[in-house]
């Protein structure tokens, strides 16, 4: 395949680009993660979302270990060539490691933070070993 | 007003804080830009959209040429307090300086990007000084 496409993106200085995903069908942003070069050629490639751990230092198939995988319906660009936006299908519903649907789930209410939405499954069950 | 609230964000090296923006009623993604501290405790404390701009290195105070503000309905956090998401009422219906509604407006089809949004206004008239 054709991997023109790819150089249009002006990664950064770490050959990284953001990355947004949305939940397609309700409009939620879920979370934001980086990708390098090959986590979005993957991502194309399998049709689920692959990103960049920098912690880990990685590729990381999102949902590898949970199985909340994120089944990709659209890749964006925006007008900069600068951040990606995945228009995504949540697998479970949880696309936060805390158990949450999506990861901004803490609105500023005066001058703090609050939850403001709920834990759907506790995160040690999430990540159990077997 | 305390700001102990500034200081939960985890801030990059150069001291800057993604953010997204989106279209508060029908969940569209509209924008994706950096804030300082300055920027985001500015757009808390006016209930407009307040910016950094990198290329211009100051303070942007999105529209102050366009006309284009956000109005700010919501300011949520992620999970790594390291990413901000403004949910937002967009003046004029137009956050890119292309003309069009959103700056996502290409689509990655096969293997290459293709414009899937209209322009509804040229963009020399959005920042054309009378």
């Amino acid at each position: 395949m054709n991997e023109a496409w790819l150089d249009e993106i002006r990664w950064t200085a770490d050959d990284l680009v953001p990355a947004i995903a949305q939940q397609a069908d309700s409009g939620k942003i879920l979370m934001f993660a980086w990708m390098n070069r090959e986590s979005l050629r993957l991502t194309a490639a399998e049709g689920y979302a692959v990103y960049w751990s920098r912690s880990r230092n990685k590729l990381w198939r999102k949902g590898e270990e949970s199985g909340h995988r994120q089944k990709v319906l659209g890749i964006y660009l925006d007008c900069d060539e600068d951040v990606v936006l995945l228009k995504i299908e949540q697998q479970g519903g949880i696309a936060c490691h805390t158990g949450r649907e999506s990861c901004f789930y803490r609105q500023l209410q005066g001058d703090r933070w609050q939850p403001v939405e709920p834990v759907l499954k506790d995160p040690e069950a999430i990540y159990r070993i077997s």
